[in-house]
């Protein structure tokens, strides 16, 4: 019995993907039982680096999502539409959809997996977040007995790159985006890379795994790295720190959890750039590595790392994902309707979340903060910001003047926790200052 | 429809397990489906820190394995016997078994996987390996597409508990061992860790998963520990190294894979110590920490990390474990007979394989080596050695004479890639050269 799979696209990831299935040799002997049938493209005239057999492509995208014939559909066209509607009509005839498509999960899970359920389909996305590394299936299976407390990833590639060469070069980020951009690290339009929404899709669906409810992407907090300056990272480096974007999903350990009203805790879901000790191990993920970093009772911290992007990573988690839905099938191929009218769906595979989650603001935010503050290199200024600082419930570190700067004095300040909405009352009485000139950088710090 | 559960042992992990399966608020709620209905323990009047259902311990771990009500079978008594036989029994039962006993899996899993095919029931083993971290299922299912190169890992948390110490403090094996027995970081009797059996069978098993085969562990290559000295710490740390107990299965890329004839390639299993470039991502790996490298195509490497033992971590292995099967007997609880007779079984969960894997003499690795040896001070000692490796086809890259240790000359060597079995040769000759008065070392390098 064989699988029959229809292709979307067949561009980097989807050519990765190919390759692997035409070329089953030492993989999973399941492998050999898929059949690739059917490539919908863009164009039939283009030269292809992979060997198709004769007459599967098609410019006919609608065609592979409506045929009988078809098990399994894999969307790597990307991008909201078509992607959105091809997947949802897919699944509205019955397929199973595999896709790397973080956006559309991001922005349509709700109405994809809704669908889905209802189809009695699966829809993997193993391929949607951090590439070739296990994540997405790591935490629906290997990891469901925990209580999942937080995640903590550099799950941005292009950041990750330029972060680590201004770290290494010294350079500023203008100059690292531009290389980056030649070398064909960044896009020539970086802004989903850089300004961190390509790592708020991807954090907003592990929130959704790891906590059990749907995510409004909008609700994410999202800072990119636009404004880390060479010399935020030579401070930080001083300090023992390096500067990571990061993204993290957190259980708020402020709000107890009420078993009885079921309701569900507040969550931080959050991404920016971060101050990350030197010793801790995300901190020495460089280049574009992704590494992710789990944290929950009982298994404690355990992380995951490896390439977040490229052909044959990204081919690799889709690949695996289609074999997962052909093993499944063939345990349960039949569809089996349940009493209450739902097709039966593996309960770890298939998306069981019914509420939303609740998205913490992030003025309320409890962290560790940095900035650096240009003022008149007179005396008492530090004493203004101190009592300042004070005033607003914001305990302070350290508050040290590094050095002069175009004629101003240089001070660079951290705090212990605080909240964030004090730290910010703080910051803007601050920025008012006769003294002060600028606040060019404020960083939270791990 | 709740699945019923009978565990084997109420020790560490036996209590983490129970912890669990009592508390499942905030964890996947399939977990309130399980229910814990019998526990097998030793003796039934120790006080126990889990409180569990009146009436459930039993010291008839017979009773439980035949046990008609019960569904999946946890054993966590460890050791061979009687683990062994109450496996067996279970499966002849129609039970699907959790286990994380290594060492009864790497010596019986022919048996027990080939009983377990015929009986169409799961034996899942993923907190035989690495504790918490997932590495068992992102093999089997995430990284199902790849054809592995290599796994190569961190898998004993006592010796990496020891080798760090030494690195860090200075010391020599016997003190540190000494105060890790005293800590609770190694048994009294410590031959299972610190000589490497522990991590052969670990090995065995990732081999078995990776390669698609069985492993006979005797054919397992194993060194420990016990004669790293604080000497060969600090030479190697002289030389950009850290010294790890690294475990590694690799496909011998030297013989190319023959599809016709399906003839399965030569595989590396061995367990010993290694000296590890200080930029290699498992030489950052300290203290109790586990780590897995794995090397495939497409996806290139991918690292887990976390905690390799201890209650929780374990725990958090086998209760998901037991969720994977409920979620898999969800869909499919009917036992559905094939054509040929045998049970259908989810084809990456179960274990297909049938044959077992030729693995290569150790004296065919081709590797590079450091060795120290202590010789008389005279000159032309260094000539000598360097001669009697090149007549053994031992290519060197240096020989330093690093000082002076008890008046005699204290050498150290590192080789290019050579042949193991050339190297020993011309090590054998060089331990009966006059001026030499012993090697006290010879170790691997990454």
């Amino acid at each position: 019995m064989a699988f029959k799979v229809g292709l979307l696209g067949l561009g980097t990831v989807g050519t990765g993907t190919a390759e692997i299935l035409m070329n089953p040799a030492q993989r999973h002997p399941l492998l050999r039982e898929i059949e690739l049938c059917r490539v919908g493209v863009r164009s039939l005239d283009k030269t292809r680096s992979v060997h198709l057999p004769s007459g599967i492509l098609t410019t006919d995208l609608e065609a592979i999502v409506t045929d009988p014939t078809i098990d399994i559909v894999i969307e790597v066209i990307g991008g909201l539409e078509p992607a959105r509607s091809l997947i949802l009509k897919a699944i509205a005839h019955g397929k199973h959809v595999v896709t790397a498509n973080k956006a559309a999960i991001a922005r349509f899970g709700d109405e994809i997996f809704t669908a889905a359920n209802e189809a009695g389909v699966y829809v993997l996305i193993e391929a949607a977040v951090a590439g070739g590394i296990p994540v997405i299936e790591p935490l629906k299976q290997s990891l469901c007995a925990n209580r999942i407390h937080a995640i903590t990833g550099i799950i941005n590639g292009t950041t990750n790159y330029i972060l680590t060469r201004m770290q290494t070069e010294g350079s500023d980020f203008d100059t690292i985006l531009a290389d980056a951009q030649r070398l064909g690290y960044a896009e020539a339009d970086p802004t989903a890379d850089i300004d961190g929404f390509d790592a708020a899709d991807k954090v907003a669906i592990l929130a959704s795994l790891a906590f059990g409810g749907r995510i409004k992407l909008p609700e994410v907090y999202r800072e990119g790295i636009r404004q880390i300056s060479a010399a935020d990272i030579a401070y930080a480096e001083r300090l023992g720190f390096v500067i990571k974007l990061l993204a993290t999903a957190k259980r708020d350990a402020a709000i107890e959890f009420d078993e009885t009203s079921g309701q569900p805790d507040q969550l931080q879901v959050r991404v920016h750039p971060t101050l990350v000790p030197k010793a801790h191990p995300l901190a020495s993920v460089n280049g574009v590595f992704n590494a992710i970093l789990i944290e929950g009772d009982p298994v404690g911290q355990v992380m995951f790392f490896g390439p977040g992007a490229g052909s044959g990573p990204t081919a690799s988690a889709i690949v695996s994902d289609i074999l997962n839905i052909a093993a499944i099938l063939k345990v349960g191929r039949e569809r089996v309707v349940q009493a209450d009218g739902t097709p039966l769906l593996d309960p770890l595979l298939a998306c069981s979340h019914q509420h939303y989650c609740t998205i913490a603001p992030i003025d309320d935010l409890v962290t560790r903060f940095y900035a650096r503050v240009l003022t008149q290199d007179n005396p008492g200024v530090i004493g203004k910001l101190g009592t300042c600082f004070g005033n607003h419930d914001v305990s302070l570190e350290s508050v040290v003047q590094i050095g002069l700067r175009d004629n101003l004095a240089e001070i660079v300040v951290i705090t212990h926790h605080v909240r964030e909405g004090n730290f910010r009352h703080a910051l803007e009485e601050i920025r008012c200052f006769e003294a002060v000139a600028i606040v060019p950088s404020v960083l939270r710090v791990l």
